[in-house]
């Protein structure tokens, strides 16, 4: 089996699920009760927070955990817009965001607010300048993500930070789900940024459990509330266990130093054998602004359900596009967003990688692309 | 160890465990990918699905997951009040609710929405008759728990439903997180029923995940809007091993047919023998309106927090109140919606068990007690 769809979601580590099942089995107190179990459990909990916020260089408290990247999004955009509404109803998100963003934008757009999407250019980046014109001084929010989900376009995060250094009443969010252990850290957690959102599942953890940056002071409305959790941010009994898998899981991904160079070494061959085919698009690129793990690409003519298919009979797992609307049957929104005409963005495929895969997994799958490409040549004509 | 606080959490059930572990390494897929990999992890999101409803009698459509008791208690209050709120903008919940339903409801009160608490009685029951005097044309929601989290009782659910039987625009949501394995599920799955809580840590399956039931046919807005899961109505990459972890526990929980009866029998133990002291207050009762597994109680004079750690010195653990308030020093909400004074309030200490405790820990724990019990005569007189 080769599996090239890391964007979707990541095999735990072995070392995270242990961790999981030792704290599920042995820590099992609930950090509120009095007693020492909640302590204990209470500890962990901590330890955990302080790990991630020590690999980020941010604050403990400043480390709020969620049940993934859907919830994060969610609550930075739903939650600052409820908490900032007295100061305006505008709010900003790129054109290309996850849909947990532009459906948390939509969603606010049918309760009073007022949505702007700041379009891209054809490569997939946010026109920082065009993002300029949209904001007025009842701006409250500008989200954009760091890497794409379907492009690995790195967004120009500096550039908007520097727009936004003289509106300190804007508060700033990236979605920096697709971005751990491709960007480094201090390329995205820029001194600008009021809001991040983190997922778990997406740098090995476990499924169900994220969390989000939010800066000492920035305010928010709680989007779960109830027992006073998290600062009385964010109610409910805390997921111990998952949390300190993901810590560990933080950490692994973030001292591997060579990763980086490992994911672009296999997509860079990869981009390179199949830009030699005639009928392949190449719709992500290799340059420094993409993210090193992720490569679009369509055969010309063939739909990209057909090759995800026809990998998937010799054991290779691509994707469609992003894994949370491929099964709507949408074409990659980003590539739309991109001026990419339907009939193109139909076509593609995205392969996401990961340090486990291997060179010698990309060539394996380069010799099928060979043979579904030939089997393909009477559609292409 | 004598473990005591089973409404604050329970641990694991190894088989739930086991599943969870099993599931997390060989099914690792995201069941929105479209490749076999997915739709294997979607066959065991659905096969859990199918026997959470089977274990409710209900439709697999019905149920939704969710990551715990917290977000499904804010997701029916905030998504019933923002779908409905053109037509009304009333909520009616008990005034003994969960922190979870109580908290929405005094937030959703910040943003324009008219919120009623229900009395209850001296017992701690929802007095029906004030509830009905409530109710507007403009009322959209009555929120009543199925067992009060600090004093065990059962709320009266068949007289709320059929005072609410003619009137259809309201929804009628009950959280059912204490209820599970404690009263029958034909006792709170009423047809009336249009909304239902479930946490999956108070009934031995993992943290982080939970459930609601959604009546066919009835409206809610997502709290969690994105990639289009659970029918487009909560959003978020699935847990898939959580999920199928809960199915397990909650197959397990509910196939225990002897559980009640032997709740019942260490609780009555419990409170025969503690109601023997002339220090002593009983709180909850030991009748059929009382759920078996809870028993709240205090010595007179001795604060609650006194006494769950004198009790902790002997491994014993047992709460003062709701895990979720019991930090905030706050005495327990139930007593004082009841009209207990506040200075007896503040006596109150929880006992929540569980079919895997013993007679033996019970005939332990009063040993115990009768030590305890003589080092606070001072304290007493």
């Amino acid at each position: 089996m080769i599996y090239f769809d890391h964007s979707a979601t990541t095999h735990p580590y072995p070392q995270a699920l242990h961790t999981y099942q030792e704290v599920a089995t042995k820590i099992f107190g609930n950090p509120s009760s009095l007693h020492s179990l909640g302590t204990q459990a209470g500890r962990i909990l901590e330890a955990s927070r302080r790990q991630i916020a020590e690999l980020l260089s941010v604050e403990s408290s400043e480390i709020f955990f969620t049940s993934g990247g859907t919830e994060g999004d969610n609550w930075v955009l739903k939650g600052v817009a409820f908490e900032k509404k007295a100061f305006g109803k505008h709010i900003i998100v790129s054109d290309v965001e996850h849909p947990a963003v532009k459906e948390s934008a939509k969603w606010l757009s049918q309760q009073g607010f007022d949505v702007d999407y700041a379009p891209v250019d054809k490569r997939g980046f946010v026109q920082v300048d065009k993002l300029a014109q949209l904001i007025r001084p009842e701006t409250i929010l500008v989200s954009v993500m760091v890497v794409n989900n379907e492009m690995g376009a790195i967004q120009p995060l500096q550039a908007i930070a520097d727009l936004l250094a003289d509106k300190p009443t804007i508060s700033f969010h990236v979605d920096a789900v697709q971005a751990v252990g491709k960007v480094p850290v201090s390329d995205f957690m820029l001194d600008r940024v009021d809001f991040a959102t983190f997922s778990g599942h997406k740098f090995h953890a476990v499924r169900g459990v994220g969390f989000i940056y939010k800066k000492s002071g920035k305010k928010i409305t709680p989007l779960l509330t109830g027992g006073g959790q998290e600062q009385d941010l964010r109610s409910t009994t805390e997921n111990v266990p998952a949390i300190a898998a993901m810590a560990k899981a933080l950490r692994l991904t973030l001292e591997d130093q060579e990763a980086v160079e490992k994911l672009k070494s296999m997509r860079d061959v990869l981009a390179e054998s199949l830009a030699s085919y005639d009928g392949v698009t190449l719709f992500s690129e290799t340059g420094e602004d993409f993210a090193p793990h992720i490569l679009t690409f369509g055969i010309k003519g063939v739909r990209g359900e057909v090759l995800v298919h026809a990998f998937e009979e010799h054991e290779i797992y691509i994707s469609t596009t992003s894994a949370c609307s491929s099964k709507a049957g949408k074409p990659a929104g980003t590539l739309i967003a991109m001026g990419v005409p339907t009939s193109q963005a139909q076509t593609a495929v995205r392969i996401s990688l990961d340090t486990s895969n291997s060179m010698a997994e990309i060539e394996q799958f380069l010799t099928i692309f060979k043979q579904i490409y030939q089997k393909t040549e009477k559609i292409r004509h």
